[in-house]
């Protein structure tokens, strides 16, 4: 049996402060490190032994791996980064306050973008020191791939690839492996792995902290999917995220 | 011009007692945490922008590393890690206090097992638990390479091949590259890279936290080799290392 686990980033700064963040490259916050190192225990405590790990470009999530492997005895396996792991961007909403924006654009127009599979936000002009382009981290990327804003369908796109060039074929060879990302970028690969349709994938949440594992059989053929932890505590937190871009 | 720095892991918890750790998976101490974010801080100040990094399978390097990357603002760059960058192993002398065996076998044996080029220490038995065979880090390894006791010759002959296949290669297309490890696998690198004889490179101390700049031309000519900081400081702690094996 093979067996992926996804892990949301705990709790940033932003995410406490309720900002659409994207791309922006804020840490964790008190909150968020200590769900990184609960979930490295509970990962531990279940016997998961990762042989490798992904992760994103962004410090967030990368932090959360980092705690999660300290707590699991296991900082010492291979753990590659890709911008393709990244949170969708959101263009030019980065940095603003999501209840904020659902006052003035209404619930209707910031669900949207926070969740329109295929509707990006006004993206980032290109002479805002904010755009990726600026950025060391994307400085060997093709300049085509370096997005000034992205709709869920653009982050799956570029993820998708490199589960089958990269994820997938670590997960065959090596049986465990360890993603830590974020609430789209894993929104993106879960929509492929379970086949959801659009509609499905808008109203889908995965909580920050928590471990969603998906086992497979040896030609990858997906048998189940479930979080670990206490599941009323579960449903909380997924309730949490969905109305966080609601009206205060 | 090509820039490598080299960074002994800071003050782990043994370093403190003053034991002999060697492949011991010891975490770091306040002190070492406070020294590795320092030698980040100096680092970033200096301007020094590695395009990639390499440490061994212990933590103490690890967490080094993470923690100079962090406040470098660095933590996305590619991080290779090697058993080949491990400690010197120590055999059976693991986990003993450095003064105690001083007092036990006399200054010279002991000063002979920490820093002679070819004598090594007894050797961990077969059946000891503490056999780097039974560590899952070393799983993969082919049997004749997983040392149960070593020389510094042994530490040096298993390092300088990955030197040429790895680290080198990635300096000459990189330009700047960061090391972290341990007091004798840096040493190791040290009399490879400044040719240095087994007499000098016995005398030659790394203390721990300081950043060890080596400059070569694009041909990987060495060109200079400085540590950073203040040079009082770092002559005092050279003779503290120094001073390590001795009787109180």
């Amino acid at each position: 049996m093979l067996k992926l686990v996804l892990l949301r980033h705990g709790e940033s700064v932003w995410n406490r402060e309720n900002k659409f963040t994207g791309w922006t490259n804020v840490p964790l916050s008190d909150k968020g490190v200590k769900e990184a190192k609960d979930a490295g225990k509970l990962l531990k405590d279940k016997g998961f032994k990762p042989k490798l790990a992904y992760t994103s470009y962004l410090d967030r999530a990368i932090k959360t791996l980092w705690l999660a492997l300290e707590e699991m005895d296991m900082m010492w396996i291979p753990v590659y980064k890709t911008w393709r792991l990244n949170e969708k961007h959101y263009g030019n909403l980065q940095g603003l306050n999501k209840a904020e924006m659902a006052e003035k654009f209404g619930d209707e127009q910031v669900l949207l973008w926070r969740r329109s599979y295929d509707a990006p936000p006004p993206p980032i002009p290109d002479d805002d020191s904010r755009h990726p382009k600026y950025d060391p981290r994307y400085a060997d990327l093709k300049p085509e791939d370096i997005p000034a804003t992205e709709a869920l369908k653009n982050t799956e796109e570029r993820i998708v690839p490199y589960w089958k060039s990269d994820i997938s074929k670590s997960l065959k060879e090596h049986k465990e492996v360890l993603v830590s990302a974020h609430g789209n970028s894993l929104r993106g690969i879960v929509k492929y792995l379970k086949d959801m349709g659009e509609d499905e994938i808008l109203k889908f949440n995965i909580p920050t902290g928590i471990p969603y594992v998906f086992e497979f059989d040896d030609d990858l053929k997906l048998l189940k999917d479930y979080f670990i932890g206490d599941p009323e505590e579960i449903k909380k937190l997924m309730e949490q995220v969905a109305n966080q871009a609601k009206k205060k």
